[in-house]
């Protein structure tokens, strides 16, 4: 089979104009990035934004493993099948982060004949976007040391400062730091440290806000750090705000693309999973339910975490009301997850499947749990056999769950036209209930708690001794009626990576609490989450060429 | 009168499409970057490049003083200009910086009615060429970075590495960091830095590249250091030259705009002109030579600087034959040069300017020394009495030499109407026997005299110790035939920023001599050069704002 980068690049996109043109978009209404991207106006928003709303479809999965589920090619395949089956669809993704890209990644935009194009320049530069965010992100950094290096008239405490730089690249080294070093001239030295830009606070307030002037007042509320007094220094005070939205008012407009069979893509915005919400933007998932009578989305991680923030972050704030949800899995990762090593999945093994497939399970309970109709969309690989096909078949017919196979990485929207007909089939019968799990007028605890035992199927939460004095320091800042955002590992429901299956009686424990005033949620780490990520030893970049004649080598 | 940001904002542009028309640039040509921005395709370049050239012309100034040339102003100026007196021409212009956007210039595309439009969004992200140059100029410091945490095969001194991070802001507090900080998992603690974008070699390297497989093979020649035996380590012994020039793919490409008046403008590449080059790129230059008769361009800084590498450097290495020189002054800042303070350069002072004019004069002797006839341009401000203006036009005919007074910041092409006309005469009638001055396999010593003597009008040119013992490594690196690029105070003809005028009898210190093998040339460093600027007490971004109506203020 050939490369993604070759299947990508032998593809015949259409130009964007026509993509739009299908969505009843003018030309007018776009802003073109080359012949194939292009940004959506505001005035095309202002035309449509009362327009009934199509059917919002979450794609989220169980916990990941090595073995790879294949979320995002799945979203993406479903969203080319639903047109295949005649349906308006639209599918609305998160963009990749380019430090991923030149690590071990290599690319992010789906895979096989389920891909995002132009995936090269998706992968790379795009429109901007995440350059644009960490100049904004930059640009406060530069503004808090120079005040500080201009006399400090907010008594700024170095000590406290918690606003780091960020760069779209993996770069360990750029981890811990310290600026400010060479004498009077060169400023304050102090610790500091970069962030990917995807980890930045801005990204998620950038696919949190309505418009660009909620993003400017909320980039205003971002806390920086805190003063002498223990009080919370912002962006407003610092008077960079409004610059900021500035540097952000074309990154706010969500982009448009295509996938190899010229299904209509969102792509904008993609927040971490852990100490963000990990979803696409608000305004692209709003504009994408203007545009179809379907819109295909997906979140980060398994559904624990980004289903969670989905539905309690997301679509909370934008009064979003979900309509169903594909769970994504294949067989080989439930085996995974009851106990088979990545090496051994190729082998028929119904004990294990059996054993790992209560992680599926748990996700079918927890959707359920937000009031919500579900479907199991398992993956397809050659290595699955029948009778563990049929095991899931029946695991899912007991549930009460409608499953359905797909293959689309080796045959496109063909390979999911199953998945599209069981999903509006569950559309047009089923009925969405949804609410989100908890009120965020609760205690910070007890909203903690009710995901931790709801959806993790924990015992109890631990917290760290400082856990309790920062809580006392939100509610005196009036921050703590906001919804939180768990920070934990995505290999398992409990937060010991090694807890594969469905764990119980386990304790979480939530180290640290940050208040992110800004995007407006409040982050529980239940570990070390790493918000910079490092180069392997033989980097993707060494693989990555271009010729003379603008062939691509080494994105996949 | 109207602020640049409210003129820029109310002026009519014309679909940037309509542009490339009036070029015969088809649609397909370009690159869009919506309605108003595009990149010029390579297939455009293989189409148009057997064509003939039209006239290459250089705006180059004075020494710079605190009161203002108006440089870029008159270059714009005057493409207005020769479009109004139905000459078909473009101007060729470098690229801002972000960097000082939010420090003290608040904007860098010309100024008043001669503008380089849309202004917001060129002094913004543009097309993203700037972002692309960082990415690639920080994945090669992850890439050193990296290597050296897994092994470092190549046995890399970490106290001799001597590339730099890069970043598109003003940041004092990044010009001498130490990374790598907090143990084993974080990578290995060495002292590092930022350079502002536009001073990364890769700027330069961009800027002097003929194509995209030319630029890949000088990145892969970038010295990043040298390993424990002093040995040079390159970008291609780190393998990332091939992902520094995918992700440099669209930044090679240049960018087309227009004036207020809609004269169109090659704007592309924007290297420091102290440790680079400081001209835009050959891309830009080679492409706007074959679709007018007249390309308007400029370079950095002074004649001595800008104009000296332009020669010496660009057109030596592109093998282009400038037709012109427009030598840009003020009777302000000759009168500065003569010794007046800034705050009294409105009142009438012909001896001050009798003893300030000196500097205008050095530079037209100079000009003449690459055998390139020279029109003088004053840029007219109201404080200019007539006997002021009567003494320099004296001046100038006794030099033998055409001026033109021009009004282009209040009136556009308009005011710029005589210089114009001047300036097709001397085309017209004037022959170019331009060569550069020294001859690039001369020793490095030899060179960098020619340029201190003959420019400079200096004495001689004393060398720090280290400098030869880095000639002999340069030498024996067989890098030594380089053309040499200046690194010298941009406001006096010395090295010593307080002697205006035409100095004399003064020696030439240079401090030390760096390699930009990916550039192609030898940088002489006189002095402290800043590459890192910082932001002032009250930076540009606190009065930088957009409203919901998308209003821009603090673009200047």
């Amino acid at each position: 089979m050939l490369t993604d980068i070759q299947i990508a690049q032998s593809c015949k996109m259409l130009p964007i104009v026509e993509i739009a043109k299908k969505l009843d978009i003018s030309e007018d209404e776009l802003e073109l990035y080359g012949k194939y991207k292009a940004k959506l106006s505001n005035e095309l928003w202002e035309r449509i934004k009362d327009k009934k709303d199509g059917k919002l479809v979450l794609v989220t999965a169980i916990n990941p493993t090595p073995a790879g589920e294949g979320k995002t090619t799945t979203t993406v395949g479903l969203g080319q099948a639903m047109s295949k089956i005649g349906k308006k669809a639209i599918i609305a993704l998160r963009e990749p982060s380019l430090g991923p890209v030149m690590g071990i990644k290599g690319g992010a935009a789906g895979g096989g004949y389920s891909q995002v194009v132009p995936m090269e320049d998706i992968n790379l530069h795009f429109t901007g976007d995440m350059h644009a965010i960490t100049a904004a992100n930059n640009l406060l950094s530069a503004a808090i040391d120079n005040h500080i290096h201009q006399g400090n008239s907010l008594n700024i405490d170095v000590r406290q400062i918690v606003w780091k730089r960020a760069m779209d690249m993996n770069d360990r080294a750029l981890r811990n730091i310290v600026v400010g070093l060479g004498g009077k001239a060169n400023g304050i030295p102090r610790e500091d440290g970069f962030l990917i830009t995807v980890a930045s606070e801005i990204m998620a307030i950038l696919c949190l806000s309505m418009n660009l002037m909620d993003l400017k007042e909320r980039l205003g509320k971002i806390i920086i750090g805190y003063d002498y007094d223990g009080n919370p220094v912002t962006a407003k005070d610092l008077k960079v705000n409004g610059a900021m939205a500035l540097l952000l008012k074309d990154a706010i407009k969500p982009n448009i693309v295509q996938t190899l069979e010229n299904t209509p893509v969102i792509m904008h915005g993609g927040p971490f999973a852990n100490i963000a919400h990990g979803c696409n933007s608000i305004m692209a998932t709003k504009i994408a339910l203007k545009l179809a009578d379907y819109c295909i989305t997906e979140a980060g991680f398994g559904a624990d975490l980004g289903a969670e923030k989905f539905f309690n972050i997301k679509c909370r704030m934008a009064g979003l009301k979900p309509d169903a949800v594909v769970l994504v899995a294949t067989i080989r990762a439930l085996k995974y997850n009851g106990g088979v090593k990545k090496e051994d999945l190729g082998v028929e093994n119904l004990h294990a499947l059996k054993s790992g497939i209560v992680n599926l399970e748990k996700h079918i309970e927890n959707i359920k749990k937000f009031g919500l109709p579900v479907i199991v969309a398992i993956n397809h690989f050659e290595s699955d056999t029948d009778e563990e096909i049929e095991f899931v078949k029946n695991f899912c017919k007991n549930m009460n769950v409608d499953v359905a196979f797909s293959d689309v990485f080796s045959k496109g929207g063909e390979g999911g036209k199953e998945l599209a007909e069981k999903l509006v089939e569950l559309l047009d019968t089923a009925v969405s209930n949804f609410k989100p799990l908890y009120d965020i007028n609760l205690p910070i605890k007890e909203k903690i708690e009710i995901i931790a035992k709801e959806i993790y199927g924990a015992k109890s939460v631990i917290y760290s001794s400082k856990v309790d004095k920062t809580i006392k320091k939100i509610e005196s800042m009036g921050l703590d009626k906001l919804p939180i955002c768990m920070a934990k590992t995505q290999y398992s429901l409990s937060d010991n990576p090694s807890l594969l299956g469905r764990p119980e009686g386990f304790e979480i424990t939530v180290k640290e609490l940050k208040i992110s005033a800004g995007a407006g949620f409040i982050v529980a780490l239940t570990g070390d989450i790493m918000t910079m990520p490092g180069l392997p030893k033989v980097p993707a970049a060494e693989k990555i060429d271009i010729d003379s004649s603008g062939v691509i080598q080494g994105l996949f």
